[in-house]
């Protein structure tokens, strides 16, 4: 198993921005420590959703601050940079970390960033996919020309990445389409987990048949599943100390992301369109959604989180998860939570006599 | 005084890519550990000039790396990145470093990056000038729009800088009018170190003069002088050490840069132009021009370094040098220049007692 931490980089009202970018740095070094295997940091801008707004220069930082942890991007939004640009900035983080870094990419869901940033969200698929395969192209290839909806001339990006044959491309692709693409790629897929296991267990299912058409082994892709993570003295002890958390998350999380009518007008958003329209159609008010989510989660007892992951494992097919631990609130909760999972979780998972 | 040092980044033919990154950390480690107060990266593309292609996430890993140097840079090139991001990242770095992050910003002087990254190089200087102006409104205002050439919605940049009123920004002025516009601003000059020491203290004279007028004091500005440092047993000595790798640079700085006619067709280039074309009708060979160069600069023996230093720092009027130690093209000749120089030189300078 591979065992990660989220950094969300959540600001709520009562935190400082000083105090979430110092918890920030001691988490990521507190979950080297305790033996973790990844970092993922978030791409946001103009939110306190998350204070994160260049997942690079984070990244790099955090790469400069550990000595073994991988850390990844969960996700870099493609359609802001230049892909050269991309290139370059993460050629250089895999060489500076000696192949420590991830590269997750994403298309963007917040029409305020598509603004700002002078990009037409119409765009932001095939913008994506264009620039993943430049960025390839550029990592791998003596020379790169752009001939599509990025066009420049040929030019020879350096430095080139130290691991070969590239860095490790995530994708947090959740259309058919996407996920065919993604598969066909042998691009792991970045997935976030939901009110229950089966949306993400089908969508591997399809992957899979995918990967195995292009000739890609199944059990060598390593997919990640992220999700809340929180210990407390039973199941609802735990539920409730997080809850006010992920209420103020899930609304900041609406108010920034594109609403009903923006995306019935966008091309290639139906996937995103469709399950913003049931939550809307199940007429479920946030609390009882994130109550679902949470009794879906590993949040409870450490018992009961060894359980609950030893069933997302099985059910969706991953042995990559990546844990957010913040939703508490505060810096000193999360330390808990790291050290925790660390010595009452990780070692018991998957391991036959913490079942009986 | 403060001390620092450049990471060229540079890779000459007889060098891999891993070996120029990793002594590129070690360098800046050894830096901070004998005692340096800065350490400067450099943005290039597409070129072993120097293979440093990000100037934000090379900084956010030796910063990360680092707990006491400051890192800057020298310079990013304001028109290839949105001023909204380049106020996100640099905020970013300015958090996660507490501080110790500062931003040298300049217009790019290589055509093939205007043509990559799809800007319109005859727009550069306007282009920095109005992202330089953004990026102090995104990181000190609540709010920041776009109603220039860079237009965009107002929109409220997070996280803010936790440096007050916010981190520092260079410029690479060289030119009457970008001088006066630095000095205006307060913003002090990054100056590369020329065959004698006249034509920058003339710059700096002139500065002065426009600081005051906006009631800046120009004792307060942290004007920086870059140059070649190389210690060796005679001046001859360190003079041969060096030469071949600074030919080399220089013909790829030459290859790289606009050249004449180019220059010409440029609005706000007439600066670069002149000098570009004093080279040419001087019509002297690249041997003589480093000479003079190296005669000019802090190489040869301790002693020679001493008091070449003690001349730039009065004839120009700086307290702030930045030393590239890397001209002998290999990581221990650089590691025994970081040394001695902290050791032999640095604190022999401005001490009368070594001037006897």
């Amino acid at each position: 198993m591979n065992w990660g931490i989220l950094l969300s980089t959540a600001k709520p009202e009562h935190r400082t921005e000083r105090d979430i970018i110092e918890s920030t740095i001691q988490h990521t070094k507190s979950a080297e420590r305790w033996g973790f295997d990844s970092a993922w940091v978030l791409e946001h801008h103009f939110t306190p959703y998350a204070i994160s707004p260049d997942t690079l220069s984070l990244a790099g930082f955090l790469l400069g601050a550990t000595s073994r942890l991988r850390v990844g991007t969960a996700v870099l939004v493609a359609p802001f940079l230049h892909p050269v640009q991309i290139a370059e900035s993460t050629a250089m983080l895999d060489q500076l970390s000696n192949g420590r870094f991830y590269l997750g990419l994403g298309r963007g869901i917040c029409p305020e960033d598509f603004e700002v940033f002078g990009v037409d969200a119409t765009k932001s698929h095939q913008l994506t996919r264009e620039s993943t395969d430049l960025i390839i192209k550029a990592w791998t290839q003596e020379k790169v020309r752009g001939e599509g909806l990025y066009t420049f001339p040929e030019v020879s990006v350096v430095p080139k990445p130290r691991t070969t044959p590239h860095p490790p491309i995530y994708t947090a692709a959740e259309s058919g389409s996407s996920v065919e693409w993604a598969a066909r790629n042998g691009f792991p897929l970045l997935m976030q987990l939901g009110q229950d296991d089966q949306e993400l267990a089908a969508r591997v299912e399809l992957y899979n048949e995918f990967a195995e058409e292009a000739g890609h082994d199944p059990d060598s892709i390593d997919h990640v599943v992220m999700c809340i993570g929180h210990i407390g003295e039973s199941r609802e002890a735990a539920k409730a100390e997080v809850f006010g958390m992920l209420e103020w998350w899930g609304d900041e999380s609406s108010r920034i992301g594109f609403d009903v009518d923006q995306l019935k007008r966008l091309p290639n958003y139906r996937y995103h369109l469709n399950r913003v329209e049931q939550w809307v159609l199940q007429g479920k008010d946030t609390a009882t959604v994130i109550n679902e989510w949470l009794d879906n989660s590993p949040v409870g007892t450490p018992e009961q989180c060894v359980e609950r992951l030893e069933g997302i494992i099985a059910n969706i097919g991953v042995r990559h998860v990546v844990l957010g631990l913040e939703a508490v609130g505060n810096r000193e909760a999360t330390e808990r939570n790291i050290e925790r999972f660390a010595v009452e979780v990780f070692p018991k998972v998957g391991n036959e006599a913490s079942s009986g």
